[in-house]
């Protein structure tokens, strides 16, 4: 079978990178052109030697491609989004430019009027598991930030179930690749290293995506508190959950199994039966969900866990690629994590 | 001066290793005497090769000494109390055992009846800045467990303020150093490293103490959860707390005024005007407290962070000592963190 | 194609869960059964949760399959490695007792009277790329030890071509993970993190395989000098090596012509152009080489990195299963490294 | 008695930060002003919240001082040393301007005409330990590098006692810190983490420093190779040496007692009798130093290691300090290391 060509905009940042690697190995598509804003005329191997097999230069131009990946960064992904769709190329967008359904929610947040607010009522939101039949028909996917795909998946479940109030803390630790390829004093070395932190208190931008995406799951009004934390580690996201069962009665057994149901299918989302550690999703595109109660006080806490760069990413986009172009959702994505 | 005589009760753990560290550039005691389980008739240095400076053979019993630590596990602890508070020596007890005012708790949480109830009135709630008179006073002060110390202190303004209501989350983030120097194979390097992962989903035995003492300063009942999670660094805990404001219009400005207020002569204690990172507390005794308000939800958020073993371990002791004998609360304990 | 079937003895270590990760995306083979010493009855993935694609239950004895893996420790490992060949299974030992040719060294390094003598002479010690004939038509390939496979693969090409006096040193640096999955003190989290040091300073294990591996390469006395360290990582050997040029006019063109000359069609080595990160070759089969020449002594100087549990174990492990088996040598084995 | 006045020329840097961090608590001495290019009119605690204690601001200019510590950038710093000295102020300079005696190899090095010549031969090379009668009286101090302090300490025996050939090897793994507080790709965590990698394989600039200081112990002509590895933790060196023995004969014993006598009565180094870890000197002056044979190959083979901000550098200014203005030469600096 010849396999179908795709393309990365703006490749040398840790997701445009992630991309390359796992779609280097893909059996049905073949990365056939990768852009840059810095590094154009560089073979992709110079700026990530462990990309060695991959035989491409970074063009300014992305070439006829039948899906493009766009890893900008917001406001400049919309316009290279804009221009890909209007050649006719189906893009999945992993910058924050389409994952907000407000044209006024996004100017709150990134401080930007949008760029091309007339995509935004066609653009999917690309959380697979939630929105598969409409991604798969999706000409535009606005790929999740890394925070709400762990955020979403843990409380799904429990929102829909219509077994919570609608107060809901989520605390959430991430690895420093997160915060991407850019230097910054919070992710030199010598800063992150044996150094935790919360930020972002007065709210971070994967807030708004999270309230969206749950909401759409309930008539109640949700209030949820999102706080991100910086751990010294490179990959890997925990979120911590946090909210009180209506019934106090609800029972451990009821709550995994309300769990289970919900992602029966989902060959990514596995509902573990032992509280799970990041590095059991390192590098692969799994999420790892483990729901209990705290049955001294009612609440139902659950914990979830996923690679950044993966499912909380380039791999998710890969996902949802796998849709948009009729793949088996799984193909090029069934590697083991990397363990230990 | 002649330095009163200081003795550590089990000195080859971390807990009481990092008691040797501090004690012996203290201006004011002379560390006399260490004993262990293990280890007998080695010198300390053997041991622990960075104490090189003391001068120590370990000893199968306690030498005649003004006041001893006990780093004991929880149980054996009491029994090592008991005997010294007999030979007239004033104990600090960093174990749990004294902790629980209630035999019956400690019973359920720790599967042990009390070896020494008779003691459980007399002892101290060693929290040095919420008990500080009557443990200049005790002959028997019961340290806190690490993560207690930094969610009381982040949370005893709000609770004794009277501005939340009483269902609270405590989400704390420990170092490894805090599951102590016993080998395990979730604190093996290999295992740890690059993780994080969250633990004792069904109680940790540090909440009993935090319920206990922040109970005491409201007459609400308060309903707490505490998720206790390992990341992969050796010292620090980070604790973030949530609770809902009782007037959604309190200001982040009020919180903070009613947070410096409540810790304005503590010299231990630092309410900051930036999110701190356990970095800042490396080595030394302070506890660094950020309060804010999540103004989408009305939700009060407060960050703590400090050093495990320093005020969350063997430097709050060391305080509580001083004020027991009678020295400044701050001698010995002086030093700035270690950063980066 | 049906695939044909394989085992690992004691599957419960890093290198026999490592095994299982690989083997399990295996084209050509079906991983069909797995033993242990501990855990018999469990399911693999109750062991390893990241395993969790993997339905095989560890069981007391081996199936019968084409080839197995013994990834028992030394001594030990001869007995099962002498019962599987006895029952017509081609077996890659992991373990170090068919690496050395003389029972004599075995048991002066060994402690121990060598269990199987009588088949020294048959093993083919597995470095694939200076065996690899030997190994195609073997039925007991002794796969080398972690720092061999860097160091020989790092000094093959100087010593072959002769350019270098016999006087060799080789100082490693070497992740975690090596040390294995036993609990000791050096391998705790808070003892190893934030720390570098040498050991093995009498003599390590891997000494006289690279002695012996080096020495066929050239007729003159080598006298090696090796040194391993620990640093804190999970995975990861980089091994630097120092010689004097025999004649000082070599330039480091010459030199990396050399080696790239030796490795020309090597799948699995890289000659590089700039000095490599052990991180380039995390999670996959290559070993990077970087040669050069400090011109102001004289010296050749090499670098090599891989992943000790990998191509420095696991990896090799297959690559010399495919070819005994009759596959293509990269088969299983063409995955980038996971980077950052 | 009254304290004498101090000051740091640019203490923006790490070295400038951890110099601030052992002043405030220097029995003789008071911080009396401090520097920046930029951060001017900032406190200090500002710029570094783990010095809140410390109540100066950043200014630029240095006040009035008995003496000054210079941690600027080579080239910078020969100029603000130049007028420190011209109004009369001691200087203990943390750059690499005045450690080289001949301008021509500081051209050759650092690319650039020595700023001021004309000190070169009144500049004592600051390794206390060696050259520690001309401190005393010096004028102006030129602090050793932090490889350099390693490296010589290690090797100083045996050169000087004249019981190894000429050809040495010196392999040192560096924490990060060590790179400072610039950012760059390779120090960014996600980089840096889980990573080791040699550097500067066409020579480091701390190279001239060693052979210069070395050279000076013997006649011989030394041919010195010098490899520095970055690995991945925040602050340590370790430094291993390796050289052929002269008289093949020589036992461990002798060269251990060699180096005991060499240093038996430093207060900041010590001949141990187990292989050291960095992580034993964490944030204190110590060099630890071990000495050995490889005895199949009649090689010397010695580790040191050392905090890079400590012994490495703040520390070891300040022990220097302590000699220039006649106090005990362990004043400030007597603090046991941070373990674990």
């Amino acid at each position: 079978m010849k396999r179908i060509k795709v393309g990365i905009i703006n490749v040398t940042g840790y997701t445009g990178m992630e991309l390359a690697r796992l779609l280097c190995r893909h059996p049905k598509v073949k990365l056939a052109s990768v852009t840059g804003r810095s590094a154009i005329g560089n073979k992709l191997c110079q700026i990530f030697p462990h990309l060695s097999d991959i035989d491409l230069i970074v063009q300014p131009e992305l070439e006829d491609v039948a899906l493009a990946f766009s890893a900008m960064p917001h406001k400049a992904s919309a316009e290279g989004v804009l221009e890909a769709l209007e050649r006719g190329i189906k893009v999945v967008d992993l910058s924050a430019d389409f994952r907000l359904k407000e044209a006024a929610e996004y100017q709150l947040w990134y401080q930007a009027s949008h760029p091309a607010p007339q995509l935004l009522a066609e653009a999917v939101y690309g959380l697979t598991e939630l929105n598969r039949s409409q991604i798969a028909s999706a000409r535009l996917v606005a790929n999740p930030g890394c925070y709400p795909t762990g955020a979403i998946l843990a409380l799904a479940p429990a929102v829909e179930g219509g077994i919570i109030a609608p107060d809901i803390i989520i605390d959430s630790k991430s690895g420093v690749s997160g915060a991407g390829r850019t230097l910054t004093l919070n992710t030199h070395f010598s800063e992150a290293n044996e150094n935790v932190s919360a930020y972002a208190l007065d709210g971070h931008r994967h807030l708004p995506e999270i309230v969206q995406e749950l909401q759409k799951l309930t008539p109640e009004t949700l209030s949820i508190t999102f706080l991100p934390h910086l751990v010294p580690m490179t990959r890997g996201i925990l979120t911590s959950c946090y909210a009180q069962l209506l019934r106090g009665e609800t029972s451990k057994e009821e709550v995994k199994q309300l769990y289970q149901e919900f992602y029966r299918d989902e060959p990514f989302v596995k509902v573990v039966d032992f509280p799970p550690g990041t590095k059991q999703t390192w590098g692969n595109n799994l999420c790892l969900i483990y729901a209990t109660i705290d049955s001294r006080t009612g609440r139902l806490i659950v914990i979830s866990c996923l690679d950044n760069l993966v499912k909380g990413g380039a791999g998710q986009a890969i996902q949802n690629m796998n849709l948009m172009l009729g793949f088996p959702e799984t193909a090029g994505l069934e590697m083991p994590a990397v363990y230990p």
